[in-house]
């Protein structure tokens, strides 16, 4: 596609003026070697794909001490940037790590190969057979943080499932990821599978990513991962399908009938285990008549090195929660902080995680089975939960593998993606001659 | 949401000066009314949306003679608009049509519901039960062309699946589809539902597209039936979700080893059973080798009244066929019009296609099984076939129901989307106090 090629770049000219004629004319070449390669990738056989996963484990534990000292150049141009520590801990390789991401390599391989399922199959009155099968989406553009980690398993579930990945992690990250790319490219070629099918974008620029959200022909499928800005830069600038990634404004929800050692075991569990990840539970919400719970909770929760802010009820209850403004309700902290509401009943519950949540994932704890079963159908968000903590909102923990992260999106995947929610599907119909009356 | 509606509002002004001030208002309001009547009809019972489609149904037929003036009043402004015959004949009504919209209602309300269906299910090891739910989309706008028998069509289907619709057919159909819009409502309120889960955009003016179009807090996906020109703007404009319809460039493809009489019958009735739907073959692509069979299928369709341009060598096999330019191979005639080009092999075929298609639906013939593989595994389409007619791209002929088109999107639905397409999904996750380790 030479002309469509040569208009995305003349397109790119004019828009994106700050990046040189020399980025312009390499991201327009990676975006056709990319194509190439995911018609490729789209028909190679599971052997060979898990074959290219295993080699570019290999390749990242060989190649450790050059992603280390990749990873250390990027730690120290962060450091001098002022970085916030979760930031900072979030780019940080270390050995432990490199193998955390060989070892997810392998958990990909060893998933069931999505492409070529067929998902439903039959036959009509006249003879036709009809097969619906898994195809994959073609070439996926990826947008996310400066973690590292992320470059190996979103590559990695992209190639598990046929497709050719286009990688743009955060800034930060530039030298790491690249680093990791090339691991996963030398593994591809390693199974006689091109290398391009999965590449990163070759600047840092920002307006990089303003160019990539142009390239509609070369890419089918966009995945940004991160806050609201972004998902709505790109859903604005972009003509590209979006598979939209929010992080999670998360709540739990302890109803008058919750269980007190429950929603004091969840509560913490589900702040505080891991308050970075988008999982995290940002806001407790807890009826009125459930007040009697809270002071336990917040106990554990500043036992365990959390900072807590309250409405005016919850203030009354503890004086060291400090006061939550409006703007708490619609935060996602991402860090050892929670935002405590005091509500009146299961539907003032259900219409604030309606308004402020991010259709994520939330919680009910509760020993009414009616009230819960109103919150999984009245919730509108990706993950309903009911005594369980926001924390399991993982695709590993659903039994799924891997995955690039929970779609906050409606269509297309909702929830954890993994390998098979990177496919489409085609019709297969196979007559004898058969014409329509 | 007053906030972001009053922000509808005010870009809606600046963008969209043409409209005045009552119009603009009066789509902000719809918009806030479908918001609020989704929630409703995404919870209400199967039993309750069946009646809805039944009394809609009933509303059609009592309204008939209503339904044939408006009808002649757009069929009056359309000629003198000197419309193709082709759009004449879509925009016209008679009895025997409404009475296939209230059937065609009525067949939906026979459908399963497929809103609460659990797609999957499973238990972890950890005791968490998990199920992946159906549910609505929410809020869908669907513009079409100027066909008032797809206004039934579609608002049957998005309430079927307990969406909400604002619904844009083309502006020559404006007075048939109020009045069949008008039914459909009747029908909601009859059944005691909202009667704003199915509304028209209140004014014909194009302008009222871009406003549809910068709706993103009311409306969850766009549903574009129709040409490129269309699905492009739409994409390009709107950061809503889009399913996109394009029109058919669908293909016959006749390989070297096709069966004679198949190839006969089975062209001529892609072309000819009906040319203006999507799923009619636009090109015949024809081996060298099987040039022989070429004659017979030129006679059958010259009979059937069929206009055929060719490439120089199909030329040279009947002089009445007329030189095909280059813009044929990317033309959707939907009329009695079919190009005809001469290939080499298999391979150059596949090429074809994927470059000049549209992703719809393409068929080969032939009696060879390792071709025909090949064919459908490469061909990058929403349907492929082998041995039969592409006529059959139809929801129904699959065996799915009504359809509101044939998506040729790679993302959430690809080929019929019919009710179970028009939703999305969520997990539910039931515990009994888990937390992360």
């Amino acid at each position: 596609m030479p002309s469509e090629a040569a208009h995305s770049l003349a397109e790119a000219s004019s828009e994106y003026g700050s990046l040189d004629h020399e980025v312009l004319r390499a991201m327009a070449a990676m975006g056709q070697r990319a194509r190439a390669a995911a018609r490729i990738v789209a028909a190679a056989e599971t052997v060979h794909k898990n074959d290219a996963l295993h080699k570019a484990a290999q390749s990242l534990r060989d190649q450790s001490s050059a992603i280390l000292e990749a990873n250390a150049a990027d730690m120290t141009a962060a450091q001098q940037r002022d970085l916030s520590k979760a930031m900072l801990d979030r780019l940080l390789l270390d050995s432990g790590r490199i193998e955390a991401m060989a070892c997810g390599l392998e958990d990909v391989a060893a998933l069931d190969d999505p492409v070529g399922a067929v998902m439903a199959e039959w036959t009509r009155p006249n003879g036709l057979r009809i097969a619906r099968v898994r195809v994959p989406l073609g070439v996926i553009g990826i947008i996310y943080e400066s973690r590292p980690n992320v470059t190996a398993d979103a590559g990695g579930l992209c190639l598990k499932s046929g497709n050719a990945a286009i990688l743009r992690g955060g800034s930060e990250s530039f030298h790491s990821s690249a680093i990791i790319t090339q691991c996963l490219q030398s593994g591809l070629v390693a199974a006689g599978l091109p290398g391009d099918a999965v590449q990163a974008i070759p600047t840092r620029e920002r307006a990089a990513v303003g160019l990539m959200l142009s390239m509609s022909d070369c890419i089918d499928v966009l995945v940004p991962r991160g806050g609201r800005s972004l998902i709505e830069r790109v859903s604005r600038e972009s003509r590209i399908p979006v598979l939209k990634h929010l992080d999670g404004i998360c709540h739990i929800y302890v109803h008058e009938r919750a269980d007190p050692e429950i929603a004091r075991k969840v509560t913490v569990n589900a702040k505080m285990r891991r308050p970075g990840i988008c999982g995290a539970a940002e806001t407790l919400l807890i009826d009125r008549a459930a007040l009697s719970l809270l002071p336990p909770i917040i106990d554990d929760l500043i036992e365990a090195g959390c900072s807590i802010r309250g409405d005016s009820e919850a203030l009354e209850v503890d004086s060291r929660l400090i006061p939550a403004t409006p703007e708490d309700w619609d935060t996602e902290y991402l860090d050892a902080i929670l935002s405590v509401r005091v509500v009146e009943d299961l539907e003032e519950a259900i219409a604030h995680i309606n308004e402020h949540g991010s259709q994520h994932t939330d919680s009910i704890l509760t020993e009414d089975d009616a009230a819960a079963e109103i919150f999984l159908a009245a919730v509108d968000s990706a993950i309903v939960m009911h005594n369980t903590s926001t924390q399991f909102a993982d695709g590993g923990e659903f039994g799924m593998g891997a995955e690039i992260g929970i779609s906050t999106g409606r269509i297309h995947a909702r929830g954890p993606v993994g390998a098979e929610q990177l496919t489409s599907y085609k019709y297969r119909v196979s007559g004898q001659g058969q014409i329509r009356p």
